[in-house]
């Protein structure tokens, strides 16, 4: 499944730059800079370029949708942002790029407020649950999309 | 990622059985058959071994769920039963097999009874919204969440 | 207003098979049986052919409807699944064929949450209250829709 | 089905007088003139006497119904009333006459708000989404519960 | 408690004219122009002059609000307004007179819809359950509400 | 109106032992010994004879009510137990005498939580708004309903 | 910004006959009249004939409308049928005129059922908070839609 | 106690067949075999016959209950269709058989939504919490129910 | 089923002490009295000891509660404080006995504010609808879980 | 911070009389009687005469507030009346005493019905969660509002 | 209408930035630099300065609006964070400036969740659905308000 | 009391920076950095250093957290985005610092939304409504709380 280099924004929201440093009993020791090797790599085997963010600001995580709004696709995990925000929904949907929503836990085993998002109906999909991994399948199924959207209905 | 012979259920509720020779405009123009090969094949690089099942019938998927509680893993997607059944979120939650949910279509981007799901909390994660790519990077992770869990927090 | 021979199926959910043999104070004595043969007689007027199902189990019924899918149009009473089952409803859409929703009391009178339906909005309309005369009414309309809706806006 | 002589009067609510003239891509070329035409001769061929009237006010459709309180049945089209009005439903409670709720649209397929009926529970039972057809079989449920009504439970 | 020869306008509002001649094993058998001649007389012991109002339109009753805008008192017994007008408690609230709402049965223990009042909380106060009898002592309460206020805190 | 010596109940909840003593500004400077006063008179106008009870606690207030099942009638100024208090309620519907609650102030027009009752449903009826004169009016009506009773549809 | 000779319709709802002419210091002093007198000038500046209505009748506000519908323009003050009037949206829909919801006060700073507009949703949109100045904007708003909605996306 | 030889019916809902081979520590070791033996066991000293059933499927339950109409109670267990099935619910109440719903678990203080039952409103009473035992006592109770239901109220 | 002499509080709240005396057509003509000689007689049998109390007052129910807390366990019938209590439910947990709501009706089957219970969460159990039969199982089910709690997962 | 001598109510709500006597892992060791013995000395620092009172009686609490209406403040630990009482809330306003919330525990990460309160409403403040520490920092904070009010905005 | 020099900042939410860059379909062409344009000329004209901004940041809008307290008043189009600023909200109250809220679409006729604003209520009023011409009239408006404010009851 | 030199940071959210500079009739006139002295002074005393921060950023409250992630206590005043940010509350949960939340107001006795805290469930206590009280008390509270939760429970 090679890729024509296509260009991946990865986008993370508050609190998830404590990631590993804290906490590991719950959210395991990976780091967040861990996972950003990770998906660069397989990036790269996909001959995609990650572009890797992290903010805690709602506003930086818009003006950086905005920036990239040449990219071919956006991996975003708004962390509690997801429940809250309808100005990253807009900002997603008014760039008009294909967008994945991620989250590294299960967000509909949590408390009831954890189970709605504003974010994932203006993208392709949602993948929630699978730690880390959950950012390398949302890569595998955003380049998988991005090859076959021509041929699609 | 080679899985050491995993066996891996995959379930379908109603009206999958239709997918691809209806409505295609909607759904394209791949079918459950379509899906069942590619998974298996991908099974089959995963060293697992896929068991393929669709039915229409509530008590039915609660039936094979129990027939099959000694495999490794299940991958659902419980259709329109994913919003109303509680009855096969605990037939999940009695034979404690990693689960995984799926939906072909973003089901947070329809109609507001769509996007709660009585069978998520009991999985370890939802992916929606990829269409058939849903199922194989739905076995990715499980396969990937199998083979680690040893090692989790 | 004879037909073009349509071929109309008539399906009947949970517990309408009781009807007539109990509960005579309430549902009248009219069995099912003896609306099978009314609304036979009637389409036989309108050079309708009438397929008459009754089913408890809620996969059966959708299942009669993938089997029927290339017929002209469905009649259905959807008993109490009215109110629970988002796969009928999904079964109705995925068929594509015109379908009546039918009632013989009138669920709008009745506990609060019999006045929700799940099946009515992907219906052409619903009629209740009427008792057996629901059907015969249903099977004019359905009849009367399927030869004018060429013209129709 | 020949009835007794039966005097029926179809009430139509506020907006129908516009119907046929304008949005004829929504609603159909059929003006409220025509329905009357059409249901006046099937009332004929019934033997059933019409009086059809039309109001965009709720208090004269209060009045309407006083008026002929002693009719044998009303077929009420309450339009945008049918969502809003306890004071029509009190009307038609109050004179105590059969009647029957009709819709042209099928109400449960549009906004949430119309859904829901002051009207219906007091009335024998709702007819909706058969467009103009909707009056025609109204009227034959109504002659029909006339003339069987002394022999129901 | 002799009054000062206070105006008080008594208005009524839907299908309260009906009131007596019809569905007597519910109303009773009083009607409204007994109801009329009881509170004119006993209005007369009280030295006030009373006005009496039936109408079925909501329109209606706002202007006869407006026109009797220099009344020192209203009695209104809404009838089904009560839970849907707003624009009947505007006007009340807009002439600035002391209003008492009225109703002969209790609101309180029918359908749960008919225990909100839009009405009452624009008024001194709200009297119901009483049937005939509510207006009586709506009046006696009126008139003695008119005469101490000046004292009242 | 002369009655034929109704024993009658009237009973108030907490905090109406302060009335009149404090905040006068809000509740004027009446004392619930001056409306005891009052009522005891024109219940004496009315050969009805008066006891008069208040409480803090709504055990206490039961056991008044259970105490007194020989009454005619009961008045009862629930307080802030109207909102609370589904034992009083079972109470007086144990008792099965006929009840009138009473408010000084218009509970309809104060916070939400207040506008709900759950002692007005097995009352016959509900008078709010009056001050002190709540009360008198609420025996004038208690006493006109025993004495017609008798000749009530 | 001359207009080329529009028609516009002003509208106003229950209750604003009344301005002006009482509780000046919550409205102001500026009666009905006087606004009709600002608009109509305004209006002559713009080119633009007025009409200009008021009604306390829900039914007549209807009429009305239908009886301009070869105008190019509304401009409705529904007053308390903001909130409670469906016939009135309806009549709006169906007429397909250009319509503007003014309001003398800002309706999202009163009471919470003040809020929700059935009338907003098919008008182009929503002016409210600024008196009788809330008129001026809304027509010049309008004209300015008319004028350039052929070079509108 | 002996009974009269009642023939009862106890019915077992989904998941149930799973009892005591899994989740010993959450549900305890006791099978569905081991309790049928129990309740067989103690129908023998009521010289009560017992039949017992278990199924996964909503349409078979239904079913089961139209097939012992002529039975003399049900004791039900619905599992999780105690939460999501009318169609159960009108099956018992269709066929007319006293009727006691029984869970081993203590639904009221699990999940919020399965402290509401559709069952039990149809059903003599609901017994939860007491394990297996819940059965015991629910053959207790209805075996008491059918002696003494002539001499009751 | 000999016990080993356990001590049970039996513990009945607001307005049980009027059972059997009133309203025998709804509630039958047992006393409250009968039920604690049957309830003794079957404790006795059981040899265990019952304490049998009523009050009608929140606060000494709660003091009944404190004052036996070194009872084996809590029958409780909280009548309408069932539905209002917080204040009883942490009385119960905060002892720590193993406690079984009852209840003569099937609260399910009545008004909806009486199917949610604070007390059953912190409960055993709960068992309603069986009238005075609901107590003697109600101490069966008790002495059973006393008697097999050690052995229980 | 000496104070002139406040004299300061210290009012405890049902169930805190069994404090640390009984489930000493939860609530820590601390009796009631050693708060009061904590609060009265640090009373004294402060000048302050405390009274101190625990009641599991809703009327009983009302009482003590009403006996002591010549305080210079309460502070209330309302228990479980917090989240179900009116009439205790009804009290504090009634006797226009300044008055604070205090709880042990955190209510605010409890149950959801325990984030609720009837009573800070009517409060200065409230404050939850440090234990035995509320009572003091509430006292500190109490007399400090009391020698400050004067100057308060 | 010549103003004596206002001082107006006009504020942009987030997402405001990319306006007629992107989907012109939807939004127009307009820019937010041209709405810059025409709203500082049309000061000019009301000899008004403005100060534009736009900002993604929730906080920044907060700062901006603080270090604008000297203005005369504020024109914003919150944007997304309409629905979900209580911050805003408060910033806007705390500096005490008249503010007016804007929109470009009809916020009425969008998602559910669009229709409610957390910041109209401490505006004077609110404007939407005109595109670039709400921001226009909104200054007339402001402007307007300003003018006139002193002569206002 | 004296604390073993305890790293306090205060954090004020947004609009905080405005106190006492205006609306010194709501909020009094002490400045943000008087409160700042005193409680440094306060800390002092208790040997506890204080670091004071104010931000009108969601993103940038978070990031201080962050930075103070070796600190041994947070007190916090969430201003507005107590209402909204769950954003702040899993930055505190993730640094697993204790946190006090305080308010300057009584939260709970003003608009309904500002009632419910997302803050709160992650701190140990809240305490609101004693001006700038409130922080010195949260400090004594939070240092009283460092010096003993090792010997908790």
């Amino acid at each position: 499944m090679a890729s024509r280099g296509y260009h991946i924004v990865v986008l993370n929201g508050p609190n998830l730059n404590l990631l590993g440093t804290r906490e590991p009993d719950i959210y395991g020791s990976v780091t967040l800079g861990q996972i950003e090797q990770q998906i660069t790599r397989y990036g790269e085997e996909q001959s995609a370029k990650i572009d890797f963010y992290q903010s805690n600001h709602e506003g930086e995580i818009i003006d950086i949708i905005h920036q990239n709004r040449e990219a071919d696709g956006i991996i975003i995990n708004p962390g509690a942002y997801t429940h809250t925000s309808v100005a990253i929904r807009d900002a997603i949907a008014s760039v008009n790029i294909p967008a994945v929503e991620v989250h590294l836990s299960n967000i509909h085993s949590r408390e009831e407020f954890r189970s709605h998002s504003f974010i994932a109906p203006v993208c392709i999909g949602q993948i929630c649950g699978f730690g880390a991994t959950s950012y390398i399948i949302a890569l595998a199924a955003l380049v998988d999309y991005l090859k076959t959207r021509k041929s699609r209905p």
